[in-house]
């Protein structure tokens, strides 16, 4: 495997900028400034065609002039200058860029030509680059920032990728006061050459990073994307916000970086699939992602909530509950060793609720200690740990009485911070996370955040993250599926296809496609095509009654509520009737199916799309005639495994319905599988499939049978 | 109507404390300073067993001591001292008192033996009180702060109910810091004496007051609640959080003020029908609460999104969808007039995407006053108004190069605050949301804030809010419901259910509960229950095939899967077989119903249930065999009104359903809303019937027909 490109890009030991001036207030000189201000140790060389110094820097005409070749360019130059510079420093031998000029695709037409020459000049020169139309990376551990927003020298652990650089740069005052730090940061804007894969890929293997984080409104190359991640998430937590997914996000999106997006319903199926946490916020995503970066998986979901109040006990237990997690009621004897620590009033099943008091040792150690040593607990969640904060908020109501002692003589009278309490994650290997509505100024809260345990100003946000931290424990548990090899070609299927395409057909008819799937082992109907009622009557007296007959021509893909179906015939004098409604529905003489009508209550359906980057997906869901009503279904891109399908059967709502049910046996599951992959298998040989679409299945008995088969070709 | 009991105990002339000291860290002692510097112009005084002088001023040794009758007595002593001290300040005539403290009702029997007690003495001298167990009240209008944190003098328009201290108290702060002011705060403990309602009714009146939010861990009246809510909804909004409804948040809530709770199924459907907005978080209480106290309504629900930057333009537009909202593409005059105003790659068709720039004045003014002006949207939501939150950022790195100017001098260099974006609001009575990721640091957060404009530091919360905001509009647009009375008592019912006491019964069974049902008027089966398998054939003749036969006996509740049904028999020979199989599985001799077997897919249910302090609720939803699947249903309390059912057939995730779909009539609509209603008539009229299962209610064509009906007697 190559080197990953941002590999020297977020590791140069030489930049040169192009772009900056001595106006402190243009971008590209305050670019310069955070390189120059916030540590980067390496060499800095600024280009500009006047100027002979920069912000006090020898600044050279062109790239030529330069007294080395750096290793990394940044162009913030207009635009009409970028492609002649980038070419300069190809020459010299500059292998890395970053452009932040804006202007390319996400203008239009115009744009995405001096895209397309962009990449090739890199291409030419071996270069890689970042951008264009972004803000710049961050790199915490060289003090290497090109952003606008000065980034302090305090490494952090969470990595991020973002298509916005808003989410690199306009949220760092508020991350710092929140203490959540980046390892690295990448503002990836229109991802004309380095994508959102490459830099999945770069942080996953960044030793800084302990978990990433991505901002996504659109990917380009969804199969290596959901290689990659794949390859991450088994090691290293990833989470995403995906905001393409319905119409203004989309149109949003494309208006800003031209990306390209897709329903939200596929990338909520291409995220479970490649171990992705989805979050719904840009909050979320620094909340969880932070959490995640910095706190030890729990063995398992249950928590112990301990708190100076009811309010915040209840919301943080309520929401446990709702995310998956368990707040289990302590046993007697850990009740009764707690009690000892508490007001009579004070509760202790779990929640612990030691009521409003300012003496933190029992709140914040003696009694998550003791919870802790009894292993009944996997995590913790505590509120109401504070001094500073409450005491400066009491101190101009107390300081008449209190002899005119100033705030930090009334501050040293109170109890010292409780350090122990900052320690508990790393000594017991426990996760914990704090609610509080104190910020910095509170000494507990600033404490957490340099050790880097989360703090959170809404109490259901702490059950919320650590939800979040259990989904991941989930993800590293899950046993890697196994790919198997694509089954051979079938020789049918590949006659049957090209037959259609001789014909100018669209689609398969209903029997030509189940001969198609069955060919490939899929499980479909008993049934026949004929012509006439003799060969129908004929037909069903072979297949055994009650029959279905539907019209069956590649023209009519969807027959339901148009007469050219009927259901449930049970004689043959029902069929005579019914051969004839159908030949008069369809207004001309129509081959018939006759098929054997299944018993059985159960529908699911099966399909596949291909979406572009993706490629074929799978659909699985609730089928039948209420499809559109139940609107139950999941997707996964193919080729699928064993491990892919069983986790789509538990995605659907209805997912009861596979068990026993109601007298009716379990479904088949394996079967059930086989169909998805073979589904899967089928797009992936026959890429002159457009659609596949299956429903419904019926469950007869316990088995899957195809009952009804639509193909769709490729235009 | 009495007066509110609040409405003297928020705005008392004068307040004796019991319970404070000259220790400034003791909560009386802190609480007390609350009202002595928050700018109380009341009276105060002092009661103290053994103090001459309490924080400088007079203390008394009992209540009979004070020089005046105090309109409230505020009680922060021992539980010991509790009920005489009440009971003293009864005496000399004081008629309102909290009661702050704990270890009542929620610590057990003991305590709830102790409350009640607390009770008797409110009712034998007619006070009214809040708490016990509780942290007070605020009432920003006349500076009266009987809590324990600090509530600087500056009112608002927000207010509180909750019950939990915390969120009235611990809170202050942070909401300090987002601008969020309290008009009145309330917190109710235990509700031994006034409770929810009482709080609601006083807020709903309460001028000062523009929006209403509760927090709740289980209501005890619900009846009374939802009927005070009905009347506050229409004129303003209340917002409610309620974490009873789950397991852990049960537990939680009954630990610290032993509340009742109920499943967040019944909350869900009785909010709505109140019109009270639920929330799932106290960050969104808080938040929303304040949008909705701040902002105009939108006349729709078109948002214009106007940012300096593509994220944020995303993730607002994705959630504006999400929460019902709609971000409309401009005109073409539209973006051809704001295009003047944008750089060549910025965006027009809105979201409307500035770019990162710091000149202010076409962001916050220009650009929203065209589009204002257009009459295209309704609301506004915008990101990216800063100044000296940016500037403080970059002014370390750039102050080398600006000759040496303080931070004062380099923000004066830059562009002032554009004040005319504070009055967008007003000005043009349109809503207004600022997304920002700076604090009050920055001039403009501080000035919005101070404007009543809510600025939240996540772009996603300012299209959550809006949505409120909006949800509050449809709420407001409700047409009220015209309760009919209730219909005569049916004698045939009224024998049914004595007979069935009479006998013993627990449950009537599926022929006599029709009985019941269509003596109000509900369309039931046409069916005949038999004794031999002679007689049944004679019904099903009459009746005509095909049929379904059941067991019919009270004691056989659930039929399905045990063999005691037979569905579409067809012919008499196979009637023969089921009536024999059915009366094999029942083991011994059954009556069995003989019923028409209706064609149609769509089966609905409909029930009754009843829950403390609610009563009777109806329950709609998807029925039919694969009920706990769906497990799409939705609730109201009894009686319903035409209006209620509409809402609920919206509520229903299956909602299509009812509509014509595939082939099938639009179900009659009228004639389900009448089978709602009449259930929750017939609930209210004979409190003896304590569940009603109608499921399924078959559409057969368009027309509703309960086909098994299942009505469980009062124990």
């Amino acid at each position: 495997m190559s080197e990953n490109p941002l590999q020297l890009l977020m590791n140069p030991k030489s930049i040169a900028v192009a772009g900056a001036s001595n106006t402190p207030t243009k971008m590209g000189t305050i670019q310069s400034l955070s390189l120059l201000k916030d540590g980067y140790a390496g060499k800095l060389y600024f280009v500009h065609p006047t100027e002979k110094t920069i912000l006090g820097i020898t600044a050279y005409a062109t790239p030529q002039d330069l007294p080395e070749v750096p290793d990394l360019a940044l162009l913030i130059v207009p635009i009409k200058a970028v492609l002649s510079l980038l070419e300069d420093f190809g020459k010299i031998g500059t292998k890395r860029a970053i452009v932040v000029t804006a202007g390319f695709r996400e203008t239009g037409d115009a744009g995405q030509d001096m895209e397309n020459k962009l990449n090739e000049v890199a291409r030419r020169y071996g270069i890689r680059f970042v951008g264009p139309n972004c803000l710049g990376v961050i790199n915490s551990q060289i003090c290497l920032n090109t952003t606008v927003y000065p980034f302090p020298p305090n490494p952090g652990l969470l990595g991020l990728a973002s298509q916005s650089g808003t989410y690199v740069t306009q949220v760092l005052p508020m991350l710092r006061k929140k203490g959540i730090r980046f390892s690295k940061a990448i503002s990836l804007g229109n991802e004309a050459n380095i994508d959102i894969a490459d830099a999945l890929e770069f942080l996953g293997a960044d030793e800084q990073t302990k978990a990433i984080i991505l901002y996504i409104e659109g990917i380009r190359d969804g199969r290596r994307f959901i290689e990659i991640a794949r390859k991450v998430t088994p090691h290293k937590p990833v989470l995403a916000q995906y905001v393409g997914g319905s119409v203004s996000g989309a149109r949003a999106g494309m208006s800003h970086t031209g990306a390209l997006s897709g329903p939200d319903f596929l990338y909520d199926g291409i995220f479970k699939q490649a171990g992705i946490i989805r979050v719904g916020s840009v909050e979320d995503l620094y909340d969880h992602g932070w959490t995640l970066a910095t706190q030890p998986l729990p063995r398992g979901r249950r928590v112990a909530v301990i708190t100076n109040s009811g309010g915040p006990s209840s919301s943080i237990s309520y929401t446990c509950d709702l995310v998956g997690l368990e707040v289990p009621r302590f046993s007697a004897g850990l009740q009764e060793e707690i009690r000892k620590y508490l007001q009579p009033h004070a509760a202790s099943a779990n929640p612990v609720d030691l009521t409003f008091h300012m003496g933190m040792e029992k709140l914040a150690v003696t009694i998550p200690e003791i919870i802790i040593r009894s292993g009944e607990v996997d995590a913790l969640i505590m509120h109401g740990i504070m001094r500073s904060g409450f005491l400066r908020e009491i101190y101009n109501h107390v300081s008449d009485y209190i002899k005119g002692a100033s705030f930090e003589e009334f501050l040293s009278f109170s109890e010292p911070v409780i350090k122990e309490v900052f320690e508990l994650p790393r000594k017991y290997n426990i996760p914990l996370i704090i609610s509080s509505f104190f910020g910095q100024e509170d000494s507990y809260t600033k404490g957490f955040q340099e050790n880097n345990i989360p703090v959170f100003h809404s109490p259901e946000k702490t059950a919320r993250a650590l939800g979040a931290l259990y989904h991941y424990k989930l993800i590293r548990e899950r046993k890697p599926g196994k790919e198997n090899p694509l089954p051979k070609i079938s020789p049918l299927a590949v006659r049957i296809l090209q037959q259609a395409k001789k014909n100018g057909q669209k689609a398969l008819d209903e029997y030509t496609a189940k001969k198609l799937l069955a060919a490939y082992g899929l499980p479909v109907t008993k049934e026949k095509l004929v012509k006439t009622q003799e060969e129908a009557l004929e037909a069903a007296t072979k297949i055994g009654y009650p029959v279905a007959l539907k019209a069956c021509h590649w023209q009519i893909m969807h027959k339901s509520g148009k007469g050219l179906i009927a259901l449930q015939i049970e004689s043959a004098a029902k069929l005579k009737v019914a051969f004839k409604d159908i030949q008069k529905a369809a207004g001309e003489k129509v081959p018939v199916l006759v098929q054997k009508m299944l018993a059985g209550n159960r529908e699911f359906l099966a399909g596949m799309t291909r979406f572009a980057g993706f490629g074929a997906c799978v659909v699985f869901g609730l089928g039948g005639v209420f499809t559109e009503i139940h609107h139950d279904a999941t997707i996964r891109m193919a080729p699928l495994t064993a491990a892919d399908t069983k986790e789509m059967f538990a995605d659907i709502r209805a997912r009861k319905l596979l068990d026993e049910y109601r007298g009716m046996p379990q479904v088949e599951k394996d079967k059930l599988s086989e169909i998805l992959q073979t589904i899967g298998n089928i797009s992936l040989l026959h890429p002159e499939i457009a659609e596949i679409d299956l429903n419904p299945i019926i469950i007869s008995g316990a088995k899957p049978v195809v009952a009804d088969a639509l193909i769709v070709l490729e235009g």
